[in-house]
């Protein structure tokens, strides 16, 4: 047996922490557990049909083509479609602001890549995406943080935040992944003013946009910083030159499988992520660019997304009336308008990656210990609950157990008191 | 108008120079230039019927799986059918030694992620592949590099450069891109030792192994490794344990298209590049993964490749008897044994990417400068040419056209001596 290769070879170990979700995920493959745990879109409402015939479509058509190499900004019908998309919500760009990457988490990547020096800080929200910051500590990030309530992130506490001096800010105005909290549009703008104050830089992350299930849609940065900079965010030829790197994905609107998410971005910044991306992996598959495509065009795409809508707001809602049922007083969560996740604090006396191994062992449901979304280490007493993956029904069944799990764990806590709430009335 | 983001905002530069082969590509596309450009396999023979069929049995039996997340390592039958293709040429590895990556570019990047520290060296083949400077040179390597001849790496000027203390070697035994030479037996015995003497891991990058149509198949330096460690390198369990990461491409022998590559290496090595690209791009797509596997199973690959082989011997033939009767007696080139390219010397008066300006836009005939494969900048008398692209009648047009073109350029230096080969008796 030899030496292992890290210490033979001196690899480099910059972000290679948390695996922690990963084996936990492991334990909820069990047939028997309800998981709330993944972040997995439903897959019966996958179009499983429109895209046999759509790859059909595309390889008697133009197999070749969608076969070989292709270019690294991505296939441009579906740029444009994008362009389209982000239209409708008044974001005015141009075909060579999208680059299309391999899932919005290769974007994450490229951001880090074009931005990140050893040591330089990231503001994020807390809690945040667990990716994002697997992305970034790759490239030795450090994190400055800033706590979300309800209205998403507390806005009063940033400029404290951004004296600290980070490279850019990391937000998800949308129902949150992981807190499922949304940005105010007062936020939002003061958001705005306050980035160009400064002079620092925002990446929106909006994977969930238009999984909106009630209150009204409120526009998103990278359009509201147009706004705010006028005649300067925009060339005069279409094309986008404001302060907001906006990602996105198809993974929650068509199907993750895909691995297909884009970046809209400054001509020279998208120039310079092609070149990294040219490094990374070349270009992302052509075929699937293609099927994509040929899925989501002509309107099939919204007619899908409002399908979806339909389907996740339902098991929100389920589980928000099971949560009320089963849930003891002393924990409080937040109530989505729209993505696929719940956040839930309980009291301090709680450490939830112990009592979430009890669940999963005991019980058989799984949820997500919170703390792995903060960058700081804390929050080890709540934990994120995916309401978009399981049917109903077990929607019902799972949260009960949790309930009862979460009654056990207080009862052997007999000083307990109510949790000192950082959200909600 | 805005000040561009890369003044504002100091975006990293590292590694972000050459993007000449795509400019010069975006010149070739022009459907009257015949190109030997590019480095792309013959659309023609892509099995675009059994991807048809393929896409069509995944999607009509697993769709809901295919289009959801999936596990970072890869799909567990492709891997197999990896494990077993090695094991013809006497690989013996295990599943868990092997992880999918979105084509082998994306292995380079991850190797560059996990071995180099800013300021490390890489040493490397004079010239070579200009995707894996693209992918290191992100990380700040620098280079030592050691020149090839007919018989691949000079190995007596290896000792030399690895005194410099390079973090690894990198190198492309079979049919080198863009060398077209072949590492002989001899000096990969002798590269497998002072490897191990020098405690300095290879890189072993084989995307064209199965594409010989001479000579004998040579054992790939995973083997060799094998048998000079003994047991050392294999832990008894089927676990391969040794020096050498190996990683190769589907992208020659099914379709590029696909972005679909593999690395082989030591278990410890797999886990942390599973934890690499959780944060690059969380996973492959499992959909083109399943569809890959499917056509490949049964046989169906090995067929597929004996066909390739047959159609891409003629042509390198037909390029080879065409550049003997066309091209002046200064010029020499590399007579490869496989794979996709053969390498150019000129005199030293003729700067190629100057020649090759004129060859495009005058004489509608495309090649690559040699310079961009060469990590100190030097080759400015060489290019590469691709034949597996063009028809065998266009490959000989476009060789008597750029035959004309380096009479030309020869006529205009009329002190020109013949060239000192590198290369050849």
């Amino acid at each position: 047996m030899t030496t292992p290769w890290q210490y033979r070879y001196a690899l480099r170990t910059e972000g290679m922490g948390s695996s922690i979700i990963r084996e936990l995920l492991k334990l909820t493959e069990q047939p028997d557990v309800i998981s709330f745990a993944g972040g997995l879109p439903a897959p019966e409402l996958f179009p499983v049909e429109e895209f046999r015939a759509a790859s059909d479509r595309v390889l008697r058509q133009v197999g070749p083509k969608a076969l070989q190499y292709g270019a690294t900004e991505g296939y441009l019908p579906l740029r444009s479609l994008i362009v389209k998309q982000m239209a409708r919500y008044g974001i005015q760009a141009h075909e060579d602001n999208i680059l299309i990457t391999s899932g919005s988490q290769q974007a994450l990547d490229l951001i880090g890549r074009l931005l990140i020096n050893p040591g330089d800080k990231v503001l994020t929200e807390r809690p945040t995406y667990l990716g994002a910051l697997q992305a970034w500590s790759a490239y030795q990030a450090r994190y400055v943080t800033v706590p979300i309530d309800e209205d998403g992130l507390q806005i009063d506490l940033l400029e404290e935040a951004l004296r600290a001096g980070p490279k850019f800010m990391y937000i998800l105005p949308n129902f949150q992944n992981p807190g499922g909290v949304t940005l105010s549009l007062e936020r939002r703008m003061k958001l705005i003013q306050m980035a160009d104050d400064y002079g620092v830089p925002i990446i929106e992350d909006d994977p969930y946009g238009q999984l909106r299930y009630s209150g009204e849609h409120l526009p998103p940065l990278v359009l509201l910083d147009c706004e705010h900079l006028e005649s300067r965010a925009c060339d005069g030829h279409g094309y986008y030159t404001g302060n907001i790197l906006y990602t996105s994905t198809f993974s929650k609107t068509l199907a993750p499988g895909l691995r297909l998410g884009w970046i809209l971005a400054p001509v020279d910044v998208i120039k310079r992520c092609v070149q990294c991306k040219q490094g990374m992996d070349l270009h992302t598959s052509p075929f699937i660019q293609m099927v994509a495509y040929e899925v989501a065009k002509d309107g099939f795409l919204d007619k899908h997304v409002r399908s979806i809508r339909e389907v996740y707001a339902h098991r929100r809602d389920v589980m928000l009336e099971a949560m009320e049922r089963y849930f003891p007083a002393e924990v409080t969560w937040t109530r989505p308008a729209g993505g696929l996740f719940l956040w839930v604090w309980m009291p301090e006396s709680i450490n939830s990656a112990e009592m979430l191994k009890i669940a999963v062992e005991k019980y058989r449901v799984a949820a997500v210990p919170g703390h792995a979304f903060y960058p700081d280490g804390s929050g080890k007493n709540t934990m994120r609950l995916n309401f978009s993956c399981a049917q109903p029904e077990m929607i019902e069944e799972g949260i009960r157990r949790l309930g009862v799990v979460l009654k056990e764990q207080l009862a052997h806590q007999p000083h307990t008191e109510p949790v000192a709430m950082p959200v909600l009335a």
